[in-house]
Protein backbone atom coordinates (compact mmCIF):
# COMPACT_ATOMS: atom_id res chain seq x y z
CA UNK A 1 0.00 0.00 0.00
CA UNK A 2 2.38 2.59 0.69
CA UNK A 3 6.28 2.84 1.09
CA UNK A 4 8.77 1.92 3.50
CA UNK A 5 11.34 4.18 4.57
CA UNK A 6 13.29 1.09 5.60
CA UNK A 7 17.15 1.77 6.12
CA UNK A 8 17.81 -1.94 6.12
CA UNK A 9 15.88 -2.83 2.38
CA UNK A 10 16.98 -0.97 -0.88
CA UNK A 11 13.66 -1.87 -2.64
CA UNK A 12 9.89 -0.86 -1.88
CA UNK A 13 7.81 -3.01 -0.24
CA UNK A 14 4.37 -2.54 1.07
CA UNK A 15 4.94 -2.29 5.31
CA UNK A 16 3.93 -5.62 7.12
CA UNK A 17 2.32 -5.19 10.49
CA UNK A 18 5.87 -6.85 11.98
CA UNK A 19 7.47 -3.40 11.48
CA UNK A 20 6.11 -1.07 13.91
CA UNK A 21 7.81 -1.60 16.74
CA UNK A 22 11.13 -1.16 14.51
CA UNK A 23 12.94 1.01 11.97
CA UNK A 24 9.93 1.89 9.94
CA UNK A 25 7.91 3.04 12.69
CA UNK A 26 10.66 5.28 14.47
CA UNK A 27 11.15 6.89 10.59
CA UNK A 28 7.20 7.42 10.85
CA UNK A 29 7.67 8.73 14.48
CA UNK A 30 10.41 11.16 13.20
CA UNK A 31 8.88 12.75 10.37
CA UNK A 32 5.79 13.26 11.62
CA UNK A 33 7.63 15.38 14.91
CA UNK A 34 9.64 16.89 12.36
CA UNK A 35 6.14 18.04 10.36
CA UNK A 36 5.09 19.44 13.82
CA UNK A 37 7.99 21.08 14.53
CA UNK A 38 8.21 23.22 11.29
CA UNK A 39 5.24 22.81 9.56
CA UNK A 40 4.27 20.61 7.10
CA UNK A 41 5.09 22.99 4.04
CA UNK A 42 7.73 24.34 5.87
CA UNK A 43 9.83 20.91 5.99
CA UNK A 44 12.16 19.83 3.45
CA UNK A 45 13.01 15.74 2.92
CA UNK A 46 16.38 16.97 4.73
CA UNK A 47 14.86 18.36 7.16
CA UNK A 48 13.51 14.52 7.77
CA UNK A 49 16.78 12.67 6.83
CA UNK A 50 18.61 14.22 9.52
CA UNK A 51 16.04 13.54 12.15
CA UNK A 52 16.21 10.23 10.84
CA UNK A 53 19.79 9.58 10.46
CA UNK A 54 19.93 8.71 6.57
CA UNK A 55 21.44 10.96 4.11
CA UNK A 56 19.01 12.66 2.05
CA UNK A 57 19.61 10.63 -0.68
CA UNK A 58 18.85 7.67 1.40
CA UNK A 59 15.36 9.03 2.13
CA UNK A 60 14.49 9.78 -1.48
CA UNK A 61 16.19 6.25 -1.95
CA UNK A 62 12.80 4.93 -0.18
CA UNK A 63 10.14 7.91 -0.31
CA UNK A 64 9.74 9.77 -3.80
CA UNK A 65 7.87 12.64 -2.16
CA UNK A 66 6.91 14.48 1.09
CA UNK A 67 3.18 13.56 -0.42
CA UNK A 68 4.21 9.59 0.22
CA UNK A 69 6.07 10.12 3.17
CA UNK A 70 2.59 11.90 4.61
CA UNK A 71 0.94 9.25 3.36
CA UNK A 72 3.01 7.05 4.49
CA UNK A 73 2.72 8.39 8.12
CA UNK A 74 -1.22 8.48 8.02
CA UNK A 75 -0.89 4.94 6.80
CA UNK A 76 1.15 3.80 10.16
CA UNK A 77 -1.20 5.31 12.28
CA UNK A 78 -4.26 3.76 10.95
CA UNK A 79 -2.28 0.60 11.08
CA UNK A 80 -2.03 1.33 14.93
CA UNK A 81 -5.36 1.94 15.18
CA UNK A 82 -6.38 -0.99 13.64
CA UNK A 83 -4.25 -3.54 15.61
CA UNK A 84 -4.79 -2.36 18.54
CA UNK A 85 -8.14 -0.69 18.91
CA UNK A 86 -10.44 -1.47 15.98
CA UNK A 87 -9.53 -5.42 14.99
CA UNK A 88 -9.56 -5.94 19.28
CA UNK A 89 -13.20 -4.63 19.87
CA UNK A 90 -15.43 -5.40 16.30
CA UNK A 91 -16.31 -8.71 16.74
CA UNK A 92 -17.25 -8.58 21.07
CA UNK A 93 -20.99 -9.38 20.51
CA UNK A 94 -22.65 -7.36 23.38
CA UNK A 95 -23.15 -3.83 22.26
CA UNK A 96 -22.55 -1.85 24.79
CA UNK A 97 -19.24 -3.58 26.11
CA UNK A 98 -18.18 -3.36 22.88
CA UNK A 99 -18.67 0.53 22.46
CA UNK A 100 -16.96 0.64 26.05
CA UNK A 101 -14.02 -1.02 24.56
CA UNK A 102 -13.60 0.99 21.49
CA UNK A 103 -13.94 4.21 23.76
CA UNK A 104 -11.03 2.79 26.15
CA UNK A 105 -9.29 1.38 23.61
CA UNK A 106 -9.24 4.52 21.15
CA UNK A 107 -8.71 7.11 23.90
CA UNK A 108 -5.88 4.77 25.66
CA UNK A 109 -4.39 4.56 21.96
CA UNK A 110 -3.78 8.72 21.52
CA UNK A 111 -2.70 9.33 24.85
CA UNK A 112 -0.52 6.86 25.60
CA UNK A 113 0.56 4.35 22.69
CA UNK A 114 0.52 6.46 19.78
CA UNK A 115 2.88 9.96 19.77
CA UNK A 116 0.85 12.87 19.41
CA UNK A 117 2.83 14.00 16.38
CA UNK A 118 1.15 10.61 14.75
CA UNK A 119 -2.34 11.60 15.21
CA UNK A 120 -1.77 15.30 14.56
CA UNK A 121 -0.54 14.29 11.00
CA UNK A 122 -3.63 12.11 10.95
CA UNK A 123 -5.82 14.49 11.52
CA UNK A 124 -4.64 17.24 9.05
CA UNK A 125 -6.88 17.85 6.21
CA UNK A 126 -4.86 20.12 4.25
CA UNK A 127 -2.03 18.50 3.49
CA UNK A 128 -2.76 15.31 1.49
CA UNK A 129 -4.51 14.91 -2.06
CA UNK A 130 -5.96 13.11 -4.16
CA UNK A 131 -5.49 8.82 -3.91
CA UNK A 132 -3.84 9.29 -1.13
CA UNK A 133 -6.34 11.26 1.03
CA UNK A 134 -9.35 9.07 -0.50
CA UNK A 135 -7.00 5.67 0.37
CA UNK A 136 -7.20 7.34 4.32
CA UNK A 137 -10.56 8.59 4.22
CA UNK A 138 -11.63 5.09 3.53
CA UNK A 139 -9.83 3.21 5.92
CA UNK A 140 -11.37 6.01 8.59
CA UNK A 141 -14.81 5.02 7.39
CA UNK A 142 -14.49 1.50 8.48
CA UNK A 143 -14.71 2.55 12.10
CA UNK A 144 -17.10 5.23 11.37
CA UNK A 145 -19.67 2.61 9.51
CA UNK A 146 -18.38 0.38 12.92
CA UNK A 147 -19.67 3.20 15.22
CA UNK A 148 -23.05 3.61 13.54
CA UNK A 149 -23.86 0.24 13.35
CA UNK A 150 -22.81 -0.13 17.30
CA UNK A 151 -25.67 2.14 18.21
CA UNK A 152 -27.86 1.15 15.49
CA UNK A 153 -27.81 -2.24 17.60
CA UNK A 154 -28.44 0.11 21.33
CA UNK A 155 -30.99 1.33 19.71
CA UNK A 156 -32.69 -1.20 18.54
CA UNK A 157 -32.26 -3.42 21.68
CA UNK A 158 -33.59 0.00 23.60
CA UNK A 159 -30.97 1.20 25.06
CA UNK A 160 -30.23 4.08 23.90
CA UNK A 161 -32.21 7.39 23.61
CA UNK A 162 -33.58 9.14 20.82
CA UNK A 163 -30.56 10.30 19.15
CA UNK A 164 -29.67 10.12 15.57
CA UNK A 165 -26.88 6.95 15.67
CA UNK A 166 -24.76 9.21 13.01
CA UNK A 167 -25.09 12.58 15.53
CA UNK A 168 -23.52 10.07 18.11
CA UNK A 169 -21.23 8.33 15.99
CA UNK A 170 -19.64 11.84 15.18
CA UNK A 171 -20.00 13.44 18.69
CA UNK A 172 -18.14 10.30 20.11
CA UNK A 173 -15.14 10.44 17.20
CA UNK A 174 -14.84 14.45 17.79
CA UNK A 175 -14.63 14.13 21.93
CA UNK A 176 -11.78 11.50 21.18
CA UNK A 177 -10.17 12.71 17.89
CA UNK A 178 -9.49 16.13 19.50
CA UNK A 179 -7.53 14.60 22.48
CA UNK A 180 -4.38 15.33 21.04
CA UNK A 181 -5.26 19.04 21.09
CA UNK A 182 -4.85 19.44 24.74
CA UNK A 183 -4.19 16.33 27.07
CA UNK A 184 -0.43 16.11 28.30
CA UNK A 185 0.57 12.78 29.07
CA UNK A 186 1.42 11.92 32.50
CA UNK A 187 -0.07 15.43 33.74
CA UNK A 188 -2.69 15.99 36.47
CA UNK A 189 -5.43 13.61 34.39
CA UNK A 190 -4.47 9.77 34.03
CA UNK A 191 -5.36 8.70 30.85
CA UNK A 192 -6.96 5.26 32.43
CA UNK A 193 -9.22 8.12 34.33
CA UNK A 194 -9.95 10.35 31.39
CA UNK A 195 -10.87 6.78 29.57
CA UNK A 196 -13.63 5.88 32.13
CA UNK A 197 -14.47 9.78 31.95
CA UNK A 198 -15.17 9.78 28.68
CA UNK A 199 -17.03 6.47 28.99
CA UNK A 200 -19.62 7.67 31.70
CA UNK A 201 -20.20 11.08 30.26
CA UNK A 202 -20.94 10.03 26.63
CA UNK A 203 -23.28 6.70 27.69
CA UNK A 204 -24.47 9.32 30.59
CA UNK A 205 -25.71 11.29 27.46
CA UNK A 206 -26.77 8.45 25.02
CA UNK A 207 -28.11 5.83 27.15
CA UNK A 208 -31.82 5.46 28.49
CA UNK A 209 -31.86 6.61 32.29
CA UNK A 210 -32.57 3.37 33.29
CA UNK A 211 -29.58 1.40 31.57
CA UNK A 212 -26.79 3.29 33.79
CA UNK A 213 -25.56 1.39 35.90
CA UNK A 214 -23.14 4.07 37.91
CA UNK A 215 -26.24 6.98 37.98
CA UNK A 216 -26.80 6.15 41.32
CA UNK A 217 -22.95 5.96 43.03
CA UNK A 218 -22.25 9.42 41.40
CA UNK A 219 -25.24 11.46 43.35
CA UNK B 1 -3.32 43.03 14.55
CA UNK B 2 -3.26 41.34 10.65
CA UNK B 3 -2.96 42.41 7.02
CA UNK B 4 -6.04 42.85 5.49
CA UNK B 5 -6.02 42.17 1.60
CA UNK B 6 -8.54 44.87 1.04
CA UNK B 7 -8.21 45.62 -2.77
CA UNK B 8 -9.61 49.48 -2.21
CA UNK B 9 -6.75 50.23 0.27
CA UNK B 10 -3.42 50.51 -0.65
CA UNK B 11 -2.32 50.05 3.00
CA UNK B 12 -2.34 47.97 5.71
CA UNK B 13 -4.13 48.10 8.17
CA UNK B 14 -6.08 46.48 11.30
CA UNK B 15 -9.05 44.75 10.25
CA UNK B 16 -12.20 46.20 11.44
CA UNK B 17 -15.00 44.38 12.24
CA UNK B 18 -17.33 45.99 10.06
CA UNK B 19 -15.25 44.62 7.14
CA UNK B 20 -16.24 40.85 7.64
CA UNK B 21 -19.34 41.18 4.89
CA UNK B 22 -17.37 43.08 3.04
CA UNK B 23 -14.40 42.48 0.63
CA UNK B 24 -11.95 41.55 3.53
CA UNK B 25 -14.64 38.20 4.37
CA UNK B 26 -14.84 37.37 0.67
CA UNK B 27 -11.22 37.04 0.31
CA UNK B 28 -9.70 35.15 3.22
CA UNK B 29 -13.17 32.52 2.74
CA UNK B 30 -11.68 32.26 -0.77
CA UNK B 31 -8.57 31.82 0.31
CA UNK B 32 -9.43 29.38 2.70
CA UNK B 33 -11.03 27.37 0.07
CA UNK B 34 -7.77 27.47 -2.53
CA UNK B 35 -5.82 26.17 0.73
CA UNK B 36 -8.33 23.39 1.19
CA UNK B 37 -8.58 22.29 -2.62
CA UNK B 38 -5.05 22.55 -3.30
CA UNK B 39 -3.33 21.73 0.38
CA UNK B 40 -1.48 24.69 1.72
CA UNK B 41 2.04 23.36 1.19
CA UNK B 42 1.07 23.59 -2.41
CA UNK B 43 -0.75 26.55 -2.85
CA UNK B 44 0.65 29.17 -4.26
CA UNK B 45 -0.11 33.18 -4.16
CA UNK B 46 -0.97 33.06 -7.50
CA UNK B 47 -3.77 30.98 -7.09
CA UNK B 48 -4.89 32.70 -4.43
CA UNK B 49 -5.02 35.50 -6.65
CA UNK B 50 -6.55 34.35 -8.98
CA UNK B 51 -9.33 32.93 -6.80
CA UNK B 52 -9.93 36.51 -5.39
CA UNK B 53 -9.52 38.39 -8.94
CA UNK B 54 -6.19 40.29 -7.90
CA UNK B 55 -2.77 39.93 -10.10
CA UNK B 56 -0.11 38.45 -7.61
CA UNK B 57 1.93 41.53 -7.41
CA UNK B 58 -1.78 42.89 -6.05
CA UNK B 59 -2.02 40.04 -3.29
CA UNK B 60 1.40 40.79 -2.73
CA UNK B 61 0.76 44.76 -1.85
CA UNK B 62 -1.38 43.59 0.96
CA UNK B 63 -0.27 40.80 2.31
CA UNK B 64 3.99 39.68 2.27
CA UNK B 65 3.77 35.79 2.38
CA UNK B 66 1.47 33.01 2.21
CA UNK B 67 1.94 32.33 6.45
CA UNK B 68 0.93 35.99 6.75
CA UNK B 69 -2.76 35.27 4.57
CA UNK B 70 -3.01 32.28 6.61
CA UNK B 71 -3.05 33.69 10.08
CA UNK B 72 -5.36 36.47 8.58
CA UNK B 73 -7.40 33.86 7.52
CA UNK B 74 -7.33 32.33 11.17
CA UNK B 75 -7.84 36.02 12.64
CA UNK B 76 -10.81 36.28 10.53
CA UNK B 77 -12.35 33.18 11.98
CA UNK B 78 -11.70 34.44 15.16
CA UNK B 79 -13.31 37.40 14.70
CA UNK B 80 -16.38 35.66 13.50
CA UNK B 81 -16.39 33.10 16.55
CA UNK B 82 -16.03 35.59 19.48
CA UNK B 83 -18.91 38.00 17.37
CA UNK B 84 -21.18 35.88 17.11
CA UNK B 85 -21.12 33.57 20.02
CA UNK B 86 -18.53 34.18 22.82
CA UNK B 87 -19.51 38.03 22.73
CA UNK B 88 -23.15 37.46 22.53
CA UNK B 89 -23.21 34.81 25.49
CA UNK B 90 -20.43 35.09 27.95
CA UNK B 91 -22.50 37.56 30.20
CA UNK B 92 -25.70 35.19 30.42
CA UNK B 93 -26.18 34.75 34.09
CA UNK B 94 -27.43 31.63 34.47
CA UNK B 95 -24.75 28.77 33.65
CA UNK B 96 -27.22 26.46 32.49
CA UNK B 97 -28.58 29.06 29.89
CA UNK B 98 -24.99 30.37 29.03
CA UNK B 99 -23.64 26.65 28.12
CA UNK B 100 -27.08 25.76 26.39
CA UNK B 101 -26.30 29.15 24.24
CA UNK B 102 -22.86 29.09 23.69
CA UNK B 103 -23.57 25.06 22.44
CA UNK B 104 -25.71 26.07 19.97
CA UNK B 105 -24.39 29.50 18.80
CA UNK B 106 -21.09 27.25 17.73
CA UNK B 107 -22.93 24.56 16.41
CA UNK B 108 -24.77 26.92 14.17
CA UNK B 109 -21.43 29.00 13.66
CA UNK B 110 -19.70 26.00 11.86
CA UNK B 111 -22.64 24.68 10.17
CA UNK B 112 -23.92 27.53 8.60
CA UNK B 113 -22.48 30.64 9.26
CA UNK B 114 -19.10 30.30 8.94
CA UNK B 115 -18.16 29.16 5.49
CA UNK B 116 -16.68 25.20 6.29
CA UNK B 117 -12.86 26.00 4.49
CA UNK B 118 -12.50 28.64 7.27
CA UNK B 119 -13.24 26.18 10.15
CA UNK B 120 -10.49 23.71 8.47
CA UNK B 121 -8.07 25.90 7.91
CA UNK B 122 -8.49 26.98 11.88
CA UNK B 123 -8.45 23.87 12.58
CA UNK B 124 -4.98 23.07 11.08
CA UNK B 125 -2.37 22.07 13.52
CA UNK B 126 0.75 22.05 11.49
CA UNK B 127 0.48 25.08 8.64
CA UNK B 128 0.84 27.94 11.27
CA UNK B 129 3.95 28.78 13.21
CA UNK B 130 5.93 30.73 16.01
CA UNK B 131 4.33 34.07 16.98
CA UNK B 132 1.19 33.61 14.70
CA UNK B 133 0.28 30.25 16.41
CA UNK B 134 0.40 31.75 20.17
CA UNK B 135 -1.78 34.49 18.68
CA UNK B 136 -4.30 32.22 17.47
CA UNK B 137 -4.07 29.67 20.68
CA UNK B 138 -4.15 32.56 22.67
CA UNK B 139 -7.76 33.42 21.39
CA UNK B 140 -9.08 29.65 21.40
CA UNK B 141 -7.69 30.24 25.12
CA UNK B 142 -10.37 32.91 26.04
CA UNK B 143 -13.08 30.63 24.78
CA UNK B 144 -11.80 27.33 26.53
CA UNK B 145 -11.42 29.72 29.71
CA UNK B 146 -15.60 30.60 29.58
CA UNK B 147 -16.33 26.87 29.35
CA UNK B 148 -14.22 26.00 32.15
CA UNK B 149 -15.43 28.13 34.66
CA UNK B 150 -18.93 28.08 33.43
CA UNK B 151 -18.75 23.93 33.95
CA UNK B 152 -16.98 24.98 37.52
CA UNK B 153 -20.24 27.43 38.06
CA UNK B 154 -22.33 24.11 37.45
CA UNK B 155 -20.68 21.72 39.18
CA UNK B 156 -20.84 24.95 42.68
CA UNK B 157 -24.46 24.94 42.47
CA UNK B 158 -24.46 21.15 41.86
CA UNK B 159 -25.76 20.36 39.09
CA UNK B 160 -23.36 18.96 37.56
CA UNK B 161 -22.14 14.92 38.03
CA UNK B 162 -18.74 14.18 39.23
CA UNK B 163 -17.13 15.32 35.96
CA UNK B 164 -13.70 17.31 35.81
CA UNK B 165 -14.46 20.95 34.58
CA UNK B 166 -11.07 20.29 32.19
CA UNK B 167 -12.95 17.08 30.59
CA UNK B 168 -16.06 18.81 30.12
CA UNK B 169 -14.24 21.55 28.45
CA UNK B 170 -12.65 19.65 25.80
CA UNK B 171 -15.04 16.78 25.43
CA UNK B 172 -17.34 19.52 24.57
CA UNK B 173 -15.11 21.49 22.42
CA UNK B 174 -14.05 18.00 20.42
CA UNK B 175 -17.42 17.14 19.74
CA UNK B 176 -18.45 20.93 18.26
CA UNK B 177 -15.16 21.41 16.61
CA UNK B 178 -15.01 18.22 14.75
CA UNK B 179 -18.46 18.82 13.14
CA UNK B 180 -16.84 20.44 9.59
CA UNK B 181 -15.46 16.91 9.14
CA UNK B 182 -18.66 15.32 8.48
CA UNK B 183 -21.90 17.69 8.31
CA UNK B 184 -23.44 18.05 4.82
CA UNK B 185 -25.20 21.48 5.31
CA UNK B 186 -28.92 21.01 3.82
CA UNK B 187 -28.40 17.10 4.31
CA UNK B 188 -30.18 15.11 6.07
CA UNK B 189 -29.74 15.98 9.72
CA UNK B 190 -30.41 20.10 9.53
CA UNK B 191 -28.61 22.54 11.37
CA UNK B 192 -30.48 23.20 13.89
CA UNK B 193 -31.77 19.62 15.10
CA UNK B 194 -27.56 18.91 15.49
CA UNK B 195 -27.76 21.98 17.73
CA UNK B 196 -30.35 20.68 19.67
CA UNK B 197 -29.04 16.95 19.66
CA UNK B 198 -25.88 17.77 21.07
CA UNK B 199 -27.08 20.22 23.42
CA UNK B 200 -29.02 17.00 24.83
CA UNK B 201 -26.66 14.44 24.93
CA UNK B 202 -23.78 16.65 26.33
CA UNK B 203 -26.39 18.03 29.22
CA UNK B 204 -27.67 14.01 29.61
CA UNK B 205 -24.05 13.30 30.43
CA UNK B 206 -23.10 15.69 32.52
CA UNK B 207 -25.91 16.75 34.29
CA UNK B 208 -26.89 14.88 37.34
CA UNK B 209 -29.88 12.61 36.62
CA UNK B 210 -32.18 15.20 38.78
CA UNK B 211 -31.40 18.23 36.51
CA UNK B 212 -32.36 16.56 33.35
CA UNK B 213 -35.64 18.38 31.89
CA UNK B 214 -36.63 16.20 29.16
CA UNK B 215 -35.15 13.07 30.45
CA UNK B 216 -38.85 11.81 31.01
CA UNK B 217 -40.19 13.09 27.72
CA UNK B 218 -37.85 10.85 25.74
CA UNK B 219 -38.45 7.64 27.31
Amino acid sequence: MHAVPDAESPVREPTTRLDHETRTGQIYEAAARVFCDQGFGQSSMSDVAAAVDLTKAGVYHHIASKDELLFGIMSYGMDLFEERVLDRVEHIRDPLERLRAAIRGHVLLVTRDRPKEVTVVLNESLALRGEYRAKINNRKRRYIRFLNETFRELRRDGLMRDIDPRVATFALLGMINWTYQWYTPGGRIRDTELAEAYIDLFLGGMLRADQRPSETKRR
